[in-house]
């Protein structure tokens, strides 16, 4: 027998990675990844080839489960490690990403009668097309002033449960009575590793509207849509698993997919910018976490319960028990880099970044909103859209190039004030995610937030963070904090503010939130009117 | 001896065309391009390899010579013609271009002491560093309520002959010094054609600020700048040439490098567009001729004088005499979509242009703003700069360049709507220029401004216009209506206004109207302060 090993497992918008890690001290020995056959299905349904709406983003359940058979044998087989030292697997999954299920878990696309309706698959978290439910969500609670809005900084994102819920018992009758649960995809993982459904707490907070034990009334929901008031007791209620905690043990079917032993520990279903944090060793108040990929995730502790305007989320015991959880974010960060030297660029990132890298700030004259995938925070709309102002003749890719980074780092500079504004101060801004490999970027970042940028040591972080779980669920760790201490790991302020770009970006902050505010907040709503025509001439030509 | 002949000459931005033409009915001969070598100066002086700084645009006048010893002898050739049937000549060029010489006309960079000196050579009309000294020439104005202003909408551009001088004026003190004459490059090549400086009236009107025979006071100059006071008297005072008349006689020099016969017909001096409209057979009111190319000028008669805010100038002869000639513009149409063609697109004109006639409209989702080389008309301003809105990761390059196309439609609008407004209404718009050829454009032009669309003739518009220009000249004709009428020629009513489009594009414009007011009109003055900041970051790295 060789020293406790556990596996963290990540299941990201296009690939699952399992790595191995070594109990005593996060050592990462192996690791795997398995690419989604299907990838993300947003632009037509392959069972019917028929198009799919603008704003749909759908997904297959089997591909999930292709990362335990396929990653996990791999990651341990990189790893030189034996099964038998493994003492607990673990779990973290984008998030808020939909499957609707029978009673015993099969999603209801495997259904050979649901197999060509869109509305039986997986619905990814940047599915976007419930947005005229999540509005009027918000609308009915405000003027209802229920206690559970502030929450969700004021606003529920048509990513969330309840949203996309209504979505399908409106736009598809049939299969809201055919869906036993409507659960989350990281605790359908679980289930499919354990055999039993347990709803983890992280979730049904951030994302399932669970606020002090209670979800939104019956009468709420009636009057929402009539016959929607039994969505929480018919489709959602279940009980609930803490972080860290035991969900169950691995099944014989599952430790045959994997190659692991039947019997040890699996962790409650996580999200893997929540696992991040203690994968970075960031769990203190202060300390934002933000996980920087397609999209960015920020997480952070609170000694304290705060509303804090057009956060994703405040839960307690969102991300480690004992404090208030914070959450917020920006729907496009990466993809947004990537969208335009896809299709408006002539060099790649690596030229681009080189060529943007000499210039100094404002030299470009520039300025554009981020907004390309809508806007999660501060703003909570998703059918806000990218703004780029002050082109010339003059302007070449390199130029916009660099406006779209700096404009995401505005983005994330409007977060972390609104977050202080509330009273819940940020002291220091650690990285993980693909992105901090960009040093430009990350310059960027600092200069803009002004603020010392730490960055996390491993390159896997979600998967580190899930093992981290695995290890507490195993007993090999009292608590989350416990486990962070020991198996996290992080470098501090690697990227400095410099005064001198601090002050220069400060104008430009100023100019971005002039536009914010007026695209954003109501000044001017094209936005969402382009968004409608163009839904409109989608819909007449579908 | 055969039919009488004449030679028009078009002096365009990178390029002279000479086109050799039957006076009895218009029939084009035999045309020749000469590109001129140096092209547009905007990155680099040659003479010292020093860069220039953002909006700077020169030429090297010798290139203009160069046209007329090669691309019209070549023209002469191509027609097959005798020059010896050749009764006169006659130029266009574009304006407002300032060639600053000595008192023979010499060029003051073709001397030794002046060759590394930028203000030495020709300021391009695309020369746009004068926006300072026109803001205070419109400031100043205001104040004092001169009665010129509102003949140019209410502000004199940066591209005119007062901005421009006053730039020399205080930038370069010993060229000022130097100059004896700041002429237009319209009269200059007229100069070297017959050996004597005739002004023509078109551009002292329109570019050089003659109203009712009066040049802006001795007293208002003065307050402009002290120093300045004399710039009429001692640069640009000079006796004019009205437009059709004959100037000179061509001169030995000048026969010898044309092969054309010493002793013929020289016009009056004339500018691209507003030759173009005999040539279009458009010189009734209420036709409005819109030459489309890298910049769009749009040129119509009125019977009577009204004020148009934001129009170029209105000059009574300035087109015709008899008539008050209306000028109006937009200062990047053309360049925009090869600026987007070039550097954020992979597929060429064809290709985008293929795939954005397949949209709908509104399906892009986009609204943008066409002023990335500044706005012309109706704003005259040339630091404000491009705009797209409603961008999202679904964007393609073919809905960014079809959202292109519609901005400048949706300029033309504004300036046909602005006109109307001021008591000219507009009946018929007639196309000419090279953008002519993009049958989508055309169409959405069509539909954008519901009105039908002429298109001109001829391929080389305004080289006929000057070839028409030419035949009055020479006696051949009485009045350039009456040669327009026997020499011009247009297709009536090429393209209707389709009522669905135009309902639909009445939405979208409605929008861009918001985002033209918002930016353009001082809701938000960013587009100043990003030029200004890249300017001051320009400025400290030369």
């Amino acid at each position: 027998m060789g020293q406790p090993l556990t596996v963290g497992v990540d299941f990201g918008t296009l690939s699952g990675r399992a790595v191995v890690v070594r109990v005593a001290d996060g050592a990462e020995l192996g690791s795997a990844v398995f690419e989604y056959p299907h990838g993300v299905l947003d632009e037509t349904l392959p069972a019917t080839g028929r198009p799919l709406p603008p704003d749909w983003a759908l997904q297959v359940p089997a591909d999930y489960v292709g990362v335990l058979r396929t990653a996990v044998p791999a990651a341990l087989a990189a790893a030189g490690a034996d099964p038998a030292d493994v003492i607990g697997i673990a779990t973290d999954f984008t998030a808020c990403t939909m499957v609707p299920t029978t009673a015993d878990g099969t999603p209801l696309c495997e259904l050979p009668e649901f197999a060509g309706n869109p509305h039986a698959y997986v619905k990814l978290w940047k599915h976007h097309s419930a947005q005229p439910q999540a509005d009027r969500i918000n609308e009915l609670a405000r003027t209802r002033g229920e206690k559970w809005l502030p929450r969700y900084g004021g606003l529920i994102s048509s990513e969330w449960e309840f949203a996309k819920g209504l979505q399908v018992f409106e736009e598809a009758p049939e299969v809201y009575g055919a869906m036993r649960y409507w659960v989350e995809a990281a605790d359908w993982i679980v289930w499919q590793l354990t055999g039993t459904y347990v709803r983890n707490a992280c979730t049904a907070g951030y994302k399932g509207i669970l606020q002090d034990g209670q979800y939104p009334s019956r009468d709420f929901l009636r009057e929402l849509a009539p016959g929607f008031e039994s969505f929480v007791a018919d489709k959602l209620e279940h009980p609930l698993g803490q972080l860290g905690s035991r969900a169950g043990s691995l099944s014989a079917e599952a430790a045959e997919w994997t190659g692991l032993p039947e019997g040890i520990a699996v962790a409650v279903g996580n999200v893997d910018a929540h696992v991040t944090a203690p994968a970075a060793n960031a769990v203190e108040p202060g300390q934002m976490v933000a996980i920087m990929g397609t999209s960015t995730c920020h997480v952070m502790n609170g000694a304290e319960l705060r509303e804090v305007p057009g956060m994703c989320g405040v839960v307690d015991g969102g991300i480690v028990s004992g404090l208030w959880g914070y959450e917020a974010g920006q729907s496009g960060v990466g993809d947004i880099f990537g969208w335009f030297t896809e299709h408006f660029a002539q060099d790649g990132h690596e030229e681009l970044t080189r060529l943007a890298a000499q210039q100094e700030i404002g030299e470009h004259g520039l300025v554009a909103l981020d907004w390309h995938s809508g806007n999660r925070s501060v703003l909570v709309d998703h059918e806000l859209s990218g703004v780029i102002v002050g082109q010339t003749l003059a302007t070449r890719a390199e130029d916009v190039y660099r406006a779209l980074l700096e404009a995401t780092a505005f983005g994330t500079r409007k977060i972390i004030e609104t977050f202080g504004e509330a009273g819940v101060p940020v002291t220091e801004l650690i990285i993980a995610g693909g992105l901090v490999k960009n040093a430009l970027l990350m310059q960027i970042y600092a200069d803009v937030t002004n603020l010392p940028l730490s960055v996390i040591g491993s390159e896997q972080g979600p998967a580190l963070g899930s093992a981290i779980h695995a290890a507490v669920a195993a007993g090999a760790y009292p608590d989350i904090r416990a486990a962070a201490a020991a198996m996290g790991s992080v470098e501090r302020a690697v990227y400095q503010p410099v005064p001198a770009h601090v002050t220069a970006y400060d104008e430009l902050y100023a100019e971005y939130t002039t536009l914010h505010d007026y695209f954003g907040r109501g000044g001017n709503d094209v936005m969402h009117r382009l968004a409608a025509r163009r839904r409109a001439v989608a819909k007449g030509r579908s």
